[in-house]
């Protein structure tokens, strides 16, 4: 019988074990690098992209194995940008999952180049994919554009550019709400549509656009009144006081408030799907009801 | 009648025009990210690299907009890679090319955003191009692998793991010349070959490795004897003096010698091409005798 539980750990372990495989063969030709690369893809964590893009596909009937190098690439790509988030000149952040950051390991140049370092693995990895035809090529396009300058990069930039404002608007809240943490949240779903030849593309991107708000509006609630942030996350989150945040923006009932109508958001969109919907229901409520 | 200057000024008056048109076409969510972008990539230089694809493929037969996407992709790597060395945790140079680095123009956080958002643009470029079918996956992949961990990278982190070694050998110095800059010289011949349906592939290879040797002693050892160095560098060459160079290993006189058989290898190469080999002769003459 279904359970939330046992199948997130099921899409995860299958995860975890294309993902050591996938960094078994990463080169070493410097082998410093590599074991920078390789220390910050294996700290852990939910792995909330990978799970999304292999719900999705099973929920489509799309083999876990047409996924898993995009997803392999999508938490490479995820993991580069913690890695040059934590350094000293972006958030300066010590610790990451409770370990020292990549350049408190191994010195701000070498994690400079294990963040560069994955981002170009994880196109590697596309275009090997690529090889197999168009829908393969339109895939990892997405994934692409949902990084970049027209994705999360955008949003990263805009974070820096805007922390400390004291008159931050709420369009400028929810663009890096979409760009910064929501793009990277909508493109396993829609992934998993395109290999899947569409189906239910329009809808999973909307499902997307709403679970990442949603990731957004909790982390930044728990922030207030969780034990400590999530999305990778953990102590000292000092250096974030000058952030945008809904609850800076809202105040802390009114972001509450807001966070329930976008998991109702979510739940909708998931309406609108013509497939077995369970799992992703249940991690919106997982979501919306997370302590930590 | 054919003339050198006047057919490099052609190759790169043509790569000019596509390169703005990239740039024009970036993405400008973030206004200050593009701008940061388009700073470093349109500081000029002599854009050896896609000099050398069109150079190639006009010699191979192959029409110029078949690489044009690719040299400017290629341009791309190259321009991010040197914004990312430029920082204060890498070389920590504060003029390029006679300008102020990018991070000294926008801050470090906005620097590292720009490099990374380049990187992600040339494989953004990449993929439009493999929904054309095989062999420009295939000079995706090959520009993607000379550019990440098992190329360029790997030679950027040993240089750095390096630096300030005093008895360092002659494997050491190669490694850091095949792979810190052999590799990206190398990568626009062979895709300029594989576009023209692998014509003079492994000639043009063995060429390119010569050649990004060439280019790596002449530059040490016109940070000795010349006006300035070269590849994109400009004044206050402090910060690479305890950097493994040629004229360090080998004292300047045997530099000069190895570069000279470097020279006769790139021209024995290209004996064995048969093609019209007249413009990338000249270009070997014009690196081993550059004075700056």
């Amino acid at each position: 019988m279904y359970d939330y539980d046992r199948q997130y750990a099921a899409y995860l372990s299958s995860f975890e074990e294309a993902l050591q495989k996938h960094c078994d063969a990463l080169s070493d030709k410097s082998p410093t690098l590599k074991k920078a690369m390789v220390y910050s893809v294996t700290l852990g964590g939910k792995r909330i992209r990978p799970v999304l893009m292999l719900a999705a596909a099973d929920m489509l009937g799309t083999p876990a194995e047409e996924v898993i190098p995009f997803a392999v690439a999508l938490e490479f790509i995820h993991t580069y940008s913690l890695i040059h988030d934590d350094l000293p000149a972006m958030d300066n952040d010590d610790f990451r999952r409770g370990r020292p950051s990549n350049h408190k390991v191994f010195g701000e140049a070498q994690a400079i180049l294990a963040g560069d370092a994955l981002l170009n693995a994880a196109y590697d990895l596309c275009f090997a994919q690529c090889f197999k035809g168009e829908k393969y090529v339109r895939a990892s396009k997405y994934l692409c554009e949902a990084a970049g300058e027209n994705g999360m990069i955008a949003g990263q930039s805009a974070d820096v550019l805007w922390a400390n404002k004291t008159d931050f608007t709420e369009e400028e809240l929810r663009f890096i709400y979409e760009y910064k943490t929501g793009k990277l949240i909508v493109a396993p779903l829609a992934i998993a549509s395109i290999l899947a030849d569409d189906r239910g593309f329009l809808e999973l991107e909307a499902f997307g656009r709403s679970l990442g708000r949603l990731f957004q509006l909790t982390d930044d609630i728990l922030d207030v009144t969780g034990d400590f942030g999530q999305l990778g996350k953990t102590v000292g989150k000092d250096k974030d006081e000058g952030k945008l945040t809904c609850v800076r923006l809202y105040g802390l009932e009114k972001a509450q408030i807001e966070a329930d109508l976008c998991a109702d958001d979510c739940l909708l969109s998931l309406e609108r799907l013509d497939a077995d919907t369970a799992f992703l229901k249940d991690l919106v409520h997982f979501v919306r009801e997370r302590k930590k």
